[in-house]
Order: C-alpha cells, then structure tokens, then sequence
C-alpha cells in the first residue's frame, strides 16, 4: 500500500530516483519490494515513498546521515537491483541526493 | 510526457510532495497542467517530475532558491491548486524542503 512515510523532524537526507520506464515492466514490482525489504533493514533508513504510471516511476528514500545512504549505494542487493533497472527497466533514471531542511 | 527534469548541477533545492488521492481525481490532471504552467513561469523553476498511480502521487519540482520556492509557496494559482487538492483530491499530503547537494 503506497503512502506518506512517517519521518522524524528535519534534517534528515533524501534520495530522489526518477526513472523513465520501458514498456515491459515485468518482474520490476517484485525486485522494488526485494530491494525495499533489504533496505528497511539498514541502521539510518527512515522511509520511503514510491510511485510508478505507465513510463515512469518517482522513488524518494529517507536516511539519518549521508552516510547511510553510502552504505546504502553499495550494498550488494541494492547494486543488483540497480543492475537489473539499468538493463531491464528503465531508459533513463537520475539520483540526487537531498538534505531535508524543512517539513509540513 | 512524463521524464526526467534536465538541472543545473548542484547545490538547488528541492520540494518533495507526496499525496494520497483519493479514488475519484476527476478534473487533477487539468489543474496540474494548469498549476504546472504557472509554476515554469516564476523565477528560479528549474523543472519538475511528477508521478501518479491510482491512489498517489508524488511531485518533486526543483528551483534555485528557498526564496524562489517561498514565492511559488504564495502564487495565487499555487494557493488555488493546494485548495483544490485538499478539499477535493488528497486524503493525506506532505511538503518537505530539501537542498539537493549531488547529483549523478
């Protein structure tokens, strides 16, 4: 069930991932709730918001420092989802990593 | 066409805005367009991705400024759209202010 993840106060960090989808997607949810349940498990990750249409998907992920999310960049399945995205999913996608200064 | 927004390099900000939707969004697409439109003509936009999928929707519009996006915050047309959405679209929603500090 897609929803507003629940935050503590800022600051805390964002990491924005946009991507332009193929118009093949299969096997892409069950890899995204793979990929989420390896990532919940990771000291500094606070929440996520996700949401996808036909060709394109918005994922923005919450962590404590910018340090968690370098843990996160290369952990092993996270790598491997990101491998699969590249050569199966998506055409094009960005990163930006984001400190949250503000919230209402 | 939904895609990914071209920006400067870093450092810009960004507004992250999550929504819950409820199930009848009859007339949102046309008011975000609308709102959209506006948007690109204050000052400082740099660009936006926006994605909805039955029941959320996540925007993320990008400028160069916190004092660009505190102008949008009060545009008339801003104001109208955020009126709209809550009486009407949203069941739940969040802004969160981020200064996005990399990019790759």
């Amino acid at each position: 069930m897609p929803g507003i993840a629940e935050l503590p106060q800022p600051p805390y960090f964002a990491v924005i991932a946009p991507a332009v989808l193929r118009p093949d997607v299969s096997g892409y949810a069950q890899t995204a709730q793979a990929t989420l349940r390896a990532a919940q498990a990771v000291v500094g990750f606070h929440g996520i918001e996700m949401c996808a249409q036909p060709g394109f998907s918005i994922a923005v992920s919450y962590w404590r420092s910018l340090d968690a999310i370098d843990e996160w960049r290369h952990h092993a399945r996270h790598e491997r989802a990101k491998a699969l995205g590249r050569s199966r999913w998506f055409s094009a996608y960005a990163t930006r990593i984001a400190q949250v200064v503000d919230a209402y």
